[in-house]
């Protein structure tokens, strides 16, 4: 065998990630040597009770609380701990010191992301972080790599797993939201506090990565527009099936014009460009390959100016799945140690403004109950028109809760989400309407 | 604007990628030194003939036929003349120079890759293919960074455009193959000279290289076991249909255990391992997502030990869809002579061995035309189960071609291939089997 160098690589974190981290560097040692050109030798993991049960059994001499005499003399440190502190102070420590960084931890990199980027920067050290944005797929390289020389003008996809999961299971078996939870918790889909899932926030944090990737612009989490699940009944996903689409939590990035519409390539170079990002339960059409992303997998699509449409598809989450992504990563910065230069970090920052919502365009699924008499629908065609949204479809049905009520569901052509909402306030506050059933937007034509 | 260091790029070959490799270097100049941190400077375009036409318009001081020259003091030499020679030489004498190469020439890679990557290697210089696999959709990159810390199972995709437009309109429009391929000629899928796409030489070079990367073993075109889509037809696509199949052009690279059956998680350290490399027309479930990759798209399915199943899908060719992906490889290889240090080359070599078609496993669909008369079942049956081949359908169908004929299609449990083809020469020979109408493998399962 060649005689590799050998890096010290310090692990913090023990949980079902960082636990099948630790036992791929243990157990495939020689292999990873090969990979790497470097031995890759586990100095010790850091973690908050060397006596908590753990999915994967560590050797007990590696295990240590102290994660800052860990990081100390280490080559590549591997933050696997997640929330803010004290990983943020621990991954400022490791670049000081000149250790390449990676993580998983997306709470982070959505919120202190600018101050590690730069940290690393400043000493030539490199962060990788594949594994915080859909577990085992690789989107972050391909993004900050292959498609490097291309211009990025959305990205859309489903990258929380647990809400794929109950949104699956709703659809393809008919449950209820709390059904389908219930479900999910027993899984282990969703955590003892699932506010995190249920609302946003999880999926919320990787549209914040992957829009700085994608537009290089700092995105932190207090710029994406964020509206959860939880208001999504077994009545709407049903509505949706009938009408052709599916419901699914999505991940939008978007670059606008300086209009405020989508980028089309005639509009590729227009000055007072922003950009939109958004997560929110919208409507796909089942022929979309995003509809047929079921369980807990994730997708990302991404459409470039040069490279057109591309997906990539896989696992979302799990602690083996995700932990292959580190190793990716690991492997990847022991590479640039030993073939020497500094880390290559993120591209230079435009600084893009951050659009408010009101002003993307997409088109909407409005459903209204109202009295059912003649005229009714001449009324509502009318504010429609007068706010400026122009309807593709109107499908009228029998309500089934209440007598002498009908339901209309409204399908528009693309309009503004300003437009959009001042419109529904006006159909609200009409005397012909009951009661806005819901608004939802539809993505993916 | 910050003051970048310039880096000389000299681009081989300007047809359909290499005249939108030059135009993004000339149009997005600015752009591309923020991504890259360096001022990329097309120093000239190296074509036969200076008078031919091309795709897009690009400055005739540009254009020369001296390639040698143009080569000499470059950064990043770009090949994307196809074909070995010249680009070998060219490449070989770019690397010596010590530029960074970048290609897209499946070819060259499949024949001569382990001369090229060791030159690459003796002298720190990096060799960069996104392109040469599957267009823009990135794969390359993936398998040698994003997994370099997992165990590649399995690979199967669609990695030709062409035969898969032909195959998909032969299933969608209920074409004939003749038909299909006119249509495939006009709209510019299929080459004047149709046989490196038809006979699968394409995907096989293809195929070759993705082996060499997934399973860290110089694989060339000769170890790939080959058969194109010559042989199918309207009927067959038709029964593919009817037994809730759809008939695509696969390339598939898979890990053999030592008993020459696909890795299961259970073996993945048994000793004797070996790998399989093939191309051929295979039936695949209307369910499974690879059927769901229409007209000229590819897409490349991965099996990792611990990533899971992973999908990346696009566009598999076009003009301005590959030259994004050269321009990933561009950045790329730019941004390491900004860091500093050598390319990362390719991992070591294994060198696992090459095992002969015989040896693999699958499920295979096997049709039949036989007389239609009591007891014949029960002979092929009794066949089959001589072979060791065991049977999980049967479907039996008058013949619509042969008075008093009928035809038997036979669905097996996975079963050796060399058992298979024994046994299906041997129902060949039996006098109740008057012809075997096809023999398909089953795969994705």
């Amino acid at each position: 065998m060649i005689d590799h160098r050998r890096l010290r690589v310090a692990l913090l974190g023990a949980g079902s990630v960082g636990s099948q981290v630790a036992h791929l560097l243990l157990t495939h040692a020689e292999e990873l040597a090969e990979r790497s050109g470097a031995e890759l030798e586990l100095a010790g993991i850091a973690v908050r009770d060397v006596d908590a049960p753990r999915d994967v059994d560590l050797p007990r001499e590696l295990l240590t609380t102290d994660a800052e005499s860990l990081i100390v003399g280490s080559d590549i440190v591997i933050e696997l701990m997640g929330g803010i502190e004290p990983a943020r102070t621990h991954i400022l420590a490791a670049l000081n010191s000149g250790a390449d960084v990676v993580t998983g931890n997306k709470a982070l990199l959505a919120t202190h992301g600018a101050e590690i980027f730069d940290a690393a920067d400043q000493v030539g050290a490199s962060v990788s972080y594949e594994a915080a944005v859909a577990g085992a797929i690789p989107i972050i390289r391909p993004l900050k790599d292959s498609l490097a020389g291309d211009r990025i003008k959305r990205i859309f996809g489903i990258v929380n797993g647990s809400t794929n999961f109950i949104l699956d299971k709703m659809d393809r078996e008919g449950l209820s939201a709390d059904e389908a939870q219930r479900i999910a918790t027993e899984l282990g889909y969703l955590e003892a506090d699932p506010t995190l899932d249920l609302e946003g926030y999880d999926a919320a944090q990787k549209a914040a990565i992957l829009a700085s990737l994608a537009f290089h612009t700092h995105v932190s989490i207090d710029d994406v527009h964020r509206e959860g699940i939880e208001s999504i009944t077994a009545d709407m996903i049903e509505g949706a099936r009938r009408a052709g689409f599916v419901i699914k939590l999505l991940a939008v990035c978007e670059r606008l014009a300086a209009d405020g519409g989508a980028e089309g390539a005639d509009t590729a170079d227009a000055d007072g460009e922003s950009i939109s990002v958004r997560v929110y339960p919208a409507l796909i059409s089942r022929d979309h390959p995003l509809a047929s992303v079921h369980g807990g997998n994730n997708a990302v699509f991404v459409e470039a100016a040069a490279a057109g449409d591309l997906m990539f598809y896989g696992a979302g989450a799990g602690g083996l799945q995700t932990a292959s992504a580190v190793m990716g990563d690991v492997v990847s910065a022991a590479r640039r140690h030993i073939a020497g230069g500094v880390g290559v970090g993120e591209s230079p920052r435009q600084n893009l403004p951050t659009a408010p919502i009101g002003r993307i365009m997409t088109r909407y699924q409005v459903t209204l109950e109202v009295d059912d008499e003649p005229g009714v629908l001449a009324r509502i065609a009318g504010i429609l028109s007068e706010g400026g949204v122009s309807v593709a479809t109107v499908e009228q049905t029998p309500s089934t809760d209440a007598e002498g009520r009908a339901h209309i569901v409204i399908g528009t052509h693309r309009a503004r989400e300003q437009a959009l909402s001042d419109t529904v306030a006006r159909l609200q506050a009409s005397d012909v309407v009951e009661r806005v059933v819901s608004v939802l937007r539809v993505e993916g034509e």
